[in-house]
């Protein structure tokens, strides 16, 4: 019965990506858990760059001062 | 001092629906664990139909499928 | 396919006081928003107090200092 | 390796008050558990006021019965 | 920046099992959404069997009873 | 009416580190947003090494690697 939910960053990922994620996890939990994928959950969430922080800055900040 | 966190699918959950689901979520924990209500937080989120996925599906195409 | 995660402190919830709390919280998305109960999940974490704050202190620390 | 949820009400929550949350919550971590700050990542949730519940009403009907 | 959270049943899943879903997880979050690997981050909870619910009933109880 | 889950890595963090965090992320809310410190909810989730993923790898087997 696993549940997994998938936080990333909201910029454009697209139905076909999502689709994508969902069958992956779930083959994934299948093929090392063998679990049911009848009761396997994926839930995406986006979440705005502004609401997302790494290394004490939003996520632009931060990636615009990588070298 | 409870943490209800429930996630539904986004498909027209109304106002009414929302504060029935706080009211009987909060009356359940007061009724099971004597738990103090004010301290009871109950928050719902609702996932897009294309970010939730269920069999290895997203929930359209899942719901589609079943007999 | 409601998931439902409930977080309480970790103080002797038992066996049975769980099955209630699964099946109160199933039985209200049933009626409320007409889910289906095999695809609905119910998450129970018990938090040690230790692990808990609020009103800026732990749990244990803030019910001392109730009226 | 931390991981920070912060969920608070959605009530006009700034990019600015966004910043300093992550920069002050980053800060902590170092501060008290000497986290790597670029391993340290800060999700912040903004939640609608009806799917936000407290004291078994939605927040709204909450804080107009408060004294 | 992903973060992914695998909640399971806590029923002897080894160690060699999670570090087959984290690098799972994380190789289908670069070949998908092209994500840095250094910034995703999984982590696997895993829950008491008393502790989930599917169907108005622990997980224990939910399974004997399917056919 | 702030709810924040703070999850970490399980290493020894002490009691006292806790009620740090707590105090700390309470009055973080309270300076930033004006939040009420009562209904400000703090959990921590200690998280075994093994459970936890970056760059692909359980958390012990990334430090290593790194320079």
């Amino acid at each position: 019965m696993p549940y997994v939910n998938i936080q990333v960053t909201r910029e454009g990922v697209t139905r076909e990506q999502k689709a994508e994620l969902i069958a992956g996890v779930t083959a994934l939990l299948v093929r090392v858990l063998h679990k049911n994928p009848a009761t396997t959950h994926v839930v995406i969430d986006e979440i705005d760059l502004d609401n997302w922080g790494v290394g004490g800055l939003p996520v632009a900040e931060f990636r615009k001062r990588q070298p």
